[in-house]
């Protein structure tokens, strides 16, 4: 089973960017405890981090390709524009689990608003770094449902 | 560790109702596989399903009362309406995290609108009966972290 | 042919609750007069009023249980916000028909906002007390096409 | 007792338009069961379909010269947009019952939102063309009641 | 100096049609009062009344054709919705003047919009049959104004 | 019989003030036009302009303490936003017209929205400073209505 | 003089539940506040604290049909949603005012539209628990005024 | 204690001001029966009515530099605008009590949006006149439970 | 191949009405260019400009039955409202191609809704006259891809 | 002459991607037909695609520099929310045409916006990938008129 | 060069007012800080607070009647309904900026939309007391550009 | 002191790019003339222009990593719709400068709305190129005050 995890903008700088918000782990640290995560389950999986939507967009377009079990992806402030990145999880078969580290209903009304989320098989918010895990978790699940 | 797994009305009637949407699961068995998979981690799990919104006000309150660690919450209809369960969890102290069967993101638009999302620590969407699995584990990895 | 009969909060009150918009019948003669007229077609009613949601929410489930024809039902106040009655009438597969007695169309703008409707087969507003009869009438109409 | 049935624009096209939505009857078949269910009951009807707005405006208005006991109007497209209707209904002392065939409540959101129905004593709709023999009902209890 | 005077649907019941909002005088009555208002102050007037949109669209073209010096018309139910005569209006050179007979300001919210006003050079409301005279006045001081 | 003419904000900069919008007159011409158009139907009128808000507002109530018979008044940017005016008109009996020099329906949308207008009994729009004559009529044959 | 203090959902867990905006008075201690400022003014109170929607909605019906003078009502959350509460208090003639604890204007947006206070003769917000010994005050003096 | 008793534009004309809403009792009456129920009380009192926005801002610093206990303001038809006397009533430590005689939430829709009350303590609609007198006592109740 | 072209009110105006948006050719003009560039191309077309809505509609019946192979319909105005339009077009099973001669996204915001587009099988806006002959192409290339 | 076709996010995948919605053609097939067409009209075509909004931006501006004759443009996800995309075709002088291979009128509802539009002479909609072809017609005769 | 200052209501509070949102100096400093940086450019500058609207408009027409060369302007809470200092700003030919002490961005919503700054050159808005000194400098800079 | 001068996308075309909006000079000439004023204040500065949304974001990370003192950024386009600009923005601790070189009150209605400013510590817009010398003496001011 290969896993693509996929981080937005700003995401980059977590530990750095408003603590009191997304926590003190840096995505290094977080990409570690996924990958370790995923080892213990047999999973392979692929992080990439960036803040250019066509890279998001193409790492989608080859996750098709190159026939990945699943994408786990937090876009970030994308998730709240980027008609492209959902056109582009539309257009792939490969389901798709958003992720949110912090809880988007108790912040500003807009980030309510997932223009990502239709495309994708299911939406996880506010459980800091382990949403990841969970997102794993929820992929391994499907597929052995699946199956 | 003991959580309070909570489903709001016509949850009763999973398998019957609206199979393409929600699965051919029944409750019974939905539960029965929280129990199990709760019981292999040593977590002891009261479920209560209730068509009265009043019930669901009331066992949050003796979430409280009775120290429980955590509530697994499906608000469902009452996710949209429900203001009193809103004000009941916000006025304990026990991490709840809501869980939804479907993808709500890809339904009618009021069902993106989650009244009683801003009063838990996060939010579970579209993962079928395994979004209650999920939402153990985040449970379990939130006090890990605190502890 | 058996069918349920539900009526919503406050419709106890009857006769007299607002009569400049509600009429001066009580409910008790209203289900009086829907019986009568069901048993002149050899159809039995089963009649229930209910202040709580509930009540309405697993009369519906009942209604599939135990097989009932059609289910004719006013909401009243329960009309605009109790999509939980919504998701308990999409869940069955009894055809239900939405009742009110006054014309909704010329009373406070919410009224005429139903999230029930959508989940019944077909809705009539404003004919009074009559408009039970028609719902009657509605339901044995449509079991004769089906035939 | 004398009766105008108004049906408005595309109606002429019933049988071959949409069936999915609008069922596999024609217009004449509607008219016909209209009429040999009013004579049934003693009720004289006069039939008229029009995709003119006016001539819709002004039978309402010959409603009144003509002392009919009622009207019967499936707006059809109108319903949705045409004031100089409503305003031909309520300029007129003739009680009028709006017909819908399909249920509104469960298609395009702009067809819930009916001009016309608040110039109405009321409004039947989802019942096919048993809406039209409905609404007759509901005329001649109207009638009954008052006298 | 030759004025056309447009009615809208419905007008032709004035007298009979809600008195208490549009007042006991017929179409008649103040038709005979522009012509005698117009033609002590040496103006011809030509007076048209139609259910037709198309008719008043057509109207207003002739205007043009015929070298009219001014439009004064009452759209009506049509004043809310008929694009096509504001479209015709902004297509001719001939300066047209709103008039309605009640105080839209006071009635249903909808009625405060006027699609067709932007097309003419002024719009008077709330004066009863008063406000075509006025209408008239407006139309002959500017033409004064402009000589 | 005796009119009360209030002319609001920045209409003392009347002839200065963007005159492709409203004109070359100054205010001094426009209340001697009205004044001189008054004295000929021997209508006595006072003419007040201010900046003021509370001015107005005591005007109006000087209007009916001084039993005038009848008010003129452009309340020009205090239209769209002084309810103290609205409220001081629905508080008097003397019947109140609205004027605007421009048509404001063709410009900026808030300008079309009038909080005062529903406490008069009518309006008038875009007939330039001819407007407050037709005022001055409307206020006349109104007069002559009622008597 | 005979009162019905009603409060509505979690208001139980006054005291514990969020002392920041609620205070730090328990239900029991303010309702002996109330029933002790009563008793000194020679005034019965019966108060009433419920979770369920439908037990509100009957102690309304009941305070009618037990002639109480006045109902004082804090319906809590039910305040912004609950149309059967406002109906039930619609239905009755006995005077109600609505009671919140906080000030509803300086928290969530949705907090200032309550759909119970247009069936109330008026509302106060923001006094804490001394709210309802002002309402019993303005009950009072009601009852004077009519007297 | 001293309390300010601040009232908006048109209250001076209470009695005459459309009674059905306001009642008949006029201003003076009004405060009299304040300055008596606070005399009574020992506390002093200063009424101001304005319809001058700046005057009531004015009168709210000067509540702050000569240390009144407490402001009751009736701000009328400022309540729906006024964003200065909001901010007048933020920058001073006064606390301050929002009064309106009638019940805003039976009136026009906008009347139920208030920029003032969320820089008030709390706010009293719909008890005529007696609102006043409840101020009073609220202020009262507050000073009390502080000490 | 038989094509009827349907143009919409004011039409029958163009190179009078306002030019600077519509373009200097009149509708016969435009109408040759089309028969023209059709003949050309072996192609039968029908022209109908109509004013009457009614006409519209009928038209579009009439294209079905009489196997017309493709609509191009210029609604104008009622692009914007004539829902009755639109569901002929629905109703049909001829393909339409909706023409506009300005650029709609660059005019009133208005006009960029389009009530009809849904029923087309595309739109071409702001190609001016050259419009039609590029849908007549569309039509073309559709049936060539179809065989 | 010549022009640039750009074509945006998730286009480098047609064939592929949701092919009920875009068709089956893959971009290189769709490119060559425009080619082919374009060459036969003796017109040079240039293509890009780009998942990258600045290289669409970068492409335009580089038309105007290389005085390309028109651009033909399918933003794809872009046609909703790049305002830097709108910014750089009113930026330069080159007539752009807008192209979108699926009816964006009957999908979802946000798809109907269009922010680049009002920057481009026109719009084609529907057509599969023969709009292309349309818009390079569209540019031709466009040349053609105005030489 | 003669430049005029105008703050609105509230302003004269500063320093006592709200600090950790405006900050602690008053507004007797600020001023003196403007005089004294305009002094040192040799530029004359009057300054006037006022909680009169009336008094702002009248500044403002008096500004160009004496030939100021720029106005700076805080409206303070008139930014959000004073039409009537829009207009008056509109209708004189003397540049003004529009200062705010605090980023209005981040505070309640309705403090983003100004209705006077469409009436300005420019606007700056969250430097403090600086904004002042700025909007000078932008005055200068502007007259330096122009000649 | 070193400041970071950021410039978004279509900004590379100043000078050609609608003049009459943006002014004719280039984008070269304001850096020169924003560095020859910072030169004279002993600032240093850097400045970057980019059409790329990511080069941006990156640049605001790599002025917390370097330690600049200040950023000035018109983010042109991006201001928006770039939450992931605003969000870089959030995330850092050096104070930013919006700055708009037309006065964006005065043009499209979505044009005033700034995603990126509440992440800014203020914003400037309408002073033209003399913006961004506005905004380094905000920076230099803001320094200073904080020294």
């Amino acid at each position: 089973m290969r896993i693509l995890v996929l981080n937005g903008p700003n995401l980059n700088r977590l530990g750095k960017r408003e603590p009191h918000i997304y926590g003190h782990e840096t995505l290094q640290m977080i990409e570690e405890k996924i990958v370790h995560y995923a080892t213990e389950r047999n999973i392979e999986v692929e992080c990439l981090q960036s803040n250019r939507e066509y890279e998001i967009v193409e790492a989608i377009h080859r996750a098709e390709d190159e026939a990945f079990d699943g994408i786990i992806i937090n876009p970030a402030a994308f998730t709240h524009y980027s008609i492209a990145i959902r056109d582009a999880l539309s257009g792939v078969s490969v389901p798709a689990v958003e992720v949110h580290i912090s809880n988007v209903h108790t912040r500003e009304p807009f980030r309510t608003n997932s223009v990502t989320a239709p495309a994708c098989i299911g939406q996880l918010t506010g459980f800091g770094s382990n949403g990841y895990l969970l997102a794993l978790q929820a992929l391994i699940q499907l597929k052995e449902d699946v199956n």
